[in-house]
């Protein structure tokens, strides 16, 4: 059994986990809330966590999927919107609290690793993993491996642009997928425009405009509501055009979806797999390729960074 | 020395030389027109041409660029309009004939791994290869290797959908990518409109309007023509996006664009990399990432064929 500890070092919350690598097992997890963004205490709070949940050092290694845009694989954090940092070098203030095999991945790749080994996409080699929460992400594991592309920059989907000059992201450029799908964009959005004067019945369900997010725009849509409803086949004919070019050109065997908006808007998901099935190149969906929610929910990115780190499946 | 026989098999010629592999060099090649598409005579033609280039059968094995769709590893080829075949065992055939160790490829696949090995981007690990010619289509060599899919389709960006329920393409979608920017379409289009009563300087430049292609609209865009140059905003808008977005999914860490179409319009490729340029995620681009012409021209499917089937480079 060869076991690794996985983290997951988000901006609101650090999870760590030891993991039984083969079995996909978590052996108990630990979390802690990320109250000082300053890069040395983060990096005490990981090593603490890993003592947590290793105590005995029976790992491996420790690898840990990261909310945030790194260098290759140098270790260092390019930016990341979430702590505030620019060219931090975490690896390196990780290592020197626990010890040299220890890794940094890019949460999404890590959870799209995860995913096409113990998830959603297990045993399958060629995973296109696409999250739609508080921003889009995704990750590429192909021929089995990890894919990060030449700069650690692969499956950034939620940075393809949908309507030239459109919309501003939060990563300074308009138009991406992210300005119009993601949950900080479709609540930011929505409350401007009912506020504006707009007319909808999600105001009701959602007892004031305030409270209005993706989820009761959901409901509103799928109850007929027409504000909500043009929102969501606005949403869903981008998400799903962009998710329909991505399996043309990558040719995956599967696409495991998921996300806070994914999984809490299923009128939002039915539409825009109705779009990416009409829209896809017919052939690289019609033998083969099949469509999954997560199946393992928030563990995705510890268990993939620990299978990562682990080397058991390169 | 690592000899291998590469072949072009496409719709009007078939080319072969034999190839010194590590060297990237051909020593002779040989080509035959296509006059008869039916199968076993495509196959006696080809084989005819491997022992004319290799009598010897100094060659390790035979890889053939074939234009057209394979289902998978199975040498079947599932559809190709070039040949108005469907599910043909083609590589069956060519065995027959000419041994064991005959593979065959997608086209745009063993032209990418040629460019990958000993062209646009000899030495790279992760690039994107797109041609725009008659057709548009796509080659992905990931982490030094060719990456076909799960199905054989990976590359198939002539097929990304531009406009939704836009121009019909030749596959029987609507609004691909190829029906907005392949030579053949961009043809059709633009002498249909031009006998509809479009006025325009092309069709002096081409002497008339059964003679106007690519070449002309970009001479005449060039020259400030305001039909040409509003054809070759849509279109340098569409292909710029297009690839833009595949750079920012896959952060290649070079682009290698080639086909008639783009090697005859150079006005059209100045606007398309504008438009990539400002949509593709910026840090994607920002660091280490370029853009190379094709560099092997019509020699880069014979090699990558060669190269992929001698395994040199696995």
């Amino acid at each position: 059994m060869t076991l690794a500890v996985g983290v997951d070092l988000g901006g609101t919350n650090i999870r760590a986990a030891l993991i039984d690598v083969e079995g996909g097992r978590e052996t108990g997890d630990v979390k802690a809330p990320v109250q000082n963004k300053n890069p040395e205490a983060v990096a005490d709070l990981v090593a603490k966590l890993v003592a947590e949940v290793d105590p005995d050092k029976k790992r491996v290694g420790v690898g840990v999927g990261f909310a945030g845009m790194l260098r290759g694989w140098t270790g260092v954090v390019v930016n990341s919107p979430n702590f505030g940092w620019r060219e931090v070098p975490l690896r390196a203030l990780l290592r020197d609290r626990i010890g040299e095999r220890t890794e940094l991945y890019n949460d999404l790749n890590a959870i799209a690793f995860g995913e096409a080994k113990y998830g959603g996409a297990k045993n399958i080699a060629d995973v296109l993993c696409v999250y739609v929460g508080t921003g889009v992400g995704g990750g590429l594991v192909l021929d089995g491996k990890l894919y990060i592309g030449s700069t650690h920059l692969a499956g950034e989907i939620g940075h393809t642009k949908v309507v030239p000059n459109g919309r501003l992201c939060g990563c300074g450029q308009r138009g991406c997928l992210e300005a119009y799908v993601s949950g900080v964009h479709l609540q930011a959005r929505a409350q401007e425009e009912l506020h504006a004067g707009k007319q909808s019945s999600v105001i009701a369900l959602a007892k004031s405009i305030d409270n209005v997010h993706a989820g009761f725009l959901d409901q509103a849509a799928s109850a007929g509501d027409a504000y909500a409803s043009e929102l969501w086949n606005e949403a869903s004919g981008l998400l799903g055009l962009v998710l329909a070019n991505a399996v043309t050109l990558i040719n995956p065997q599967r696409l495991v979806m998921g996300g806070g908006v994914w999984q809490g808007a299923p009128e939002l998901k039915r539409r825009t797999l109705d779009v990416m099935r009409s829209l896809a190149n017919k052939p690289s969906i019609d033998s083969g390729f099949s469509v999954s929610d997560t199946l393992l929910g928030d563990s995705a990115g510890r268990l993939g960074a620990a299978a990562l780190v682990s080397g058991v499946f390169s």
